[in-house]
């Protein structure tokens, strides 16, 4: 039995002294039956948002070197007084920041990807008996610049440094686990016991908030077993791992993204030199853009729909105004009041028909959509957002969720 | 003349937003005659207190290791901010830790030494015109830990930053300059053009607030010119340096140290074994015995008198009570309503009769003093409290500080 682990723990719950103590006990009991533990941390509560906040005081555009400079002290508080927490209850800690816990990164500023990790110092003090509390989010480049790994980063550096360690990752959240469908839109949802890190990778880029998908795909790649559970209670939580059954659930989970918007772009010149041009703007807008549909319409032009998230509405206008100066034809509208509701699972692959069950489904409750993309393991549709619950009901109640 | 410099601004300068961009303004103006700047800051405000505020309560005792790692941060957070509010206000800047700018200490926590200082990215990014913002009171040792240099860090920094690139020294904080006694105390009080290394080291050591005998003691050593001044107003400050004169003025200088215990332990053996015990225990407790007078007694006893810092009580009364087991028929009195009043100046060494005219103005004025001690350029009495105003003022008025 593996008895080495990496613990991951969220903003929320290191938010206070006090829930770092709760923190320091789960990590304690852990000690009774694990030899190695390796501690990541977050930054305390909201502090990233916060020191974000205070950049923006200083500059409109602030250099992203200094940017990582200052949000990286939020995780070195938190190690700090998590080993110190952990010393006061009787245990040899120590707390690295991500440079000094051996986390190579690459050249660029605030979005930083993990190339290597060098784990000698933390494999060190392993050796010596200590509990090592590590600074999530947070690596170093050549240059020896802080760089940090953007949302998620924690997660990605827990994972991360399992699959170096050869340890087990286990990611202590808000959470209960991973469930089908979030417990918040559908009270009946099924905590999962296991999920496969493919459908889970989809559920986490279609709008589960629970992990982020870099950290899967890591732990996909190196066969790392992640562990999702509540940092605040002892119920069982959920195993992302490598799922082979012979018959699989047509679908394990669904997943509701508010966060969205739709763009219609009326009597678009129906030119692909055209179309690509719009695009590259968005994407040199850094603009994620998520469905696209594209209808033909009479003389040569066309209407283009598309998502994305609702944060680039700034980034957006900026391109549609570029668009509107070279055709001043083409007709814009935007609407947030929609919703991107996603159904996934590898079922799908092997069992035919889910589309369709869930067209005839949507239609017998009178819920319109407006754009609609499918993966191999999944299907999205754009609708209303005041239908989200029915959708979410209709749905989960159908395919047992 | 020299074109480079090492400003140095303390956390008061930069408290806020909104006096970070004053101070940028200042180094901007500097930046006008000046080719070469590296700006040494530290945390903003109270920030450090407010951090080891946190430490006490993540644990009784931290582990000095993590209070270092936690204080740290502090300065991260001011260097980044800076260096922003620079950049968006047209210059190239960089913001670089105690460890980035190659601040080199010993293996100790929180009250560290700077050993060595590699500047050679400092010198890089210099060379490539950008203005460096290192943070103060903070550096790395031999096993990549992060350390802190103790109170005044900062100007330890900034002024071993200028010895070793060869720079002036600018320290700027909230007074204007070094007055001759705090003008708080005496309203009449002059502002000095310069003070000798030796007579701002005495001033300095014993309790003037404006910079750590420290920093003075490495410009001294190394031959760097300190100049001091206010962050706020243009008005010209103070330079600390070499001073050579044919005819010097008595005394220089006068301070206050209101912060003073003085302690007094009757019937204690006249014995050396047992004087050393009693002081070599302090030591142990971190007290750090100032003035020290003894008084032999009858029957082969004496009377210890003593003063050091009121923040060391609780270590002192530990010590009293195992002196008290040891000898139960000795006698301790502790007196906080006492002050130490100290006049400074190394025309004391070629004048006699500075020491006379002390007594007969303190006798006058009938100002009762407890203990006396000097060194070659100082002599400092302890009084009480209330007669510190008057002190201050007859002594300023004779010697016209």
């Amino acid at each position: 039995m593996n008895t080495s682990v990496v613990m991951k723990f969220g903003g929320s719950s290191v938010e206070t002294i006090e829930k770092m103590r709760n923190v320091a006990d789960r990590i304690i009991r852990k000690k009774e039956t694990f030899i190695n533990i390796v501690v990541v941390v977050s930054a305390m509560g909201k502090t990233t948002n916060q020191l974000l906040e205070l950049a923006k005081q200083a500059s409109k555009y602030p250099s992203k070197r200094e940017v990582d400079m200052l949000i990286s002290t939020g995780e070195q508080v938190s190690i700090s007084l998590l080993s110190m927490i952990l010393n006061e209850k009787g245990f040899e800690t120590v707390a690295l920041t991500g440079s000094q816990a051996g986390i190579k990164t690459g050249g660029i500023h605030t979005k930083n990807k993990i190339l290597d990790i060098q784990p000698s110092k933390i494999q060190k003090h392993l050796e010596a008996g200590k509990i090592v509390v590590v600074a999530g989010f947070q690596g170093i480049n050549e240059e020896g610049d802080i760089t940090t790994l953007g949302r998620g980063g924690s997660d990605t550096t827990a994972v991360a440094l399992a699959a170096k360690l050869g340890f087990l990752a286990e990611i202590y959240t808000d959470v209960e686990g991973i469930y089908g469908v979030d417990p918040r839109l559908y009270p009946k949802a099924k905590k999962l016991d296991v999920i496969s890190y493919e459908e889970m990778k989809e559920m986490a880029f279609l709008g589960a908030k629970v992990m982020e998908p870099r950290s899967i795909e890591i732990g996909h790649r190196y066969g790392v077993e992640i562990y999702v559970a509540s940092s605040m209670s002892e119920a069982s939580g959920t195993m992302i791992k490598e799922v082979k059954t012979m018959e699989e659930k047509s679908i394990t989970g669904l997943s509701v993204s508010e966060k969205v918007m739709m763009v219609t772009i009326k009597h678009y010149p129906n030119k692909a030199i055209d179309i690509a041009n719009l695009f590259v703007q968005l994407a040199e807008n850094e603009v994620n853009v998520d469905m696209i549909s594209q209808t033909p319409s009479s003389n040569g032009h066309l209407t283009l729909a598309f998502t994305a998230s609702a944060d680039d509405l700034e980034a957006i206008n900026e391109v549609l105004e570029r668009i509107l100066k070279i055709y001043p034809n083409v007709v814009t509208d935007k609407n947030v009041n929609v919703a991107k509701i996603s159904v996934v699972g590898t079922g799908m692959r092997t069992q035919t028909g889910v589309a369709a069950q869930l067209f005839k489904l949507l239609a017998e409750n009178d819920i319109e959509f407006k754009l609609v993309t499918t993966s191999e393991i999944s299907i999205s549709y754009t609708i209303d957002k005041i239908h989200i619950k029915k959708a979410v009901e209709v749905i989960s109640d159908h395919f047992g969720l």
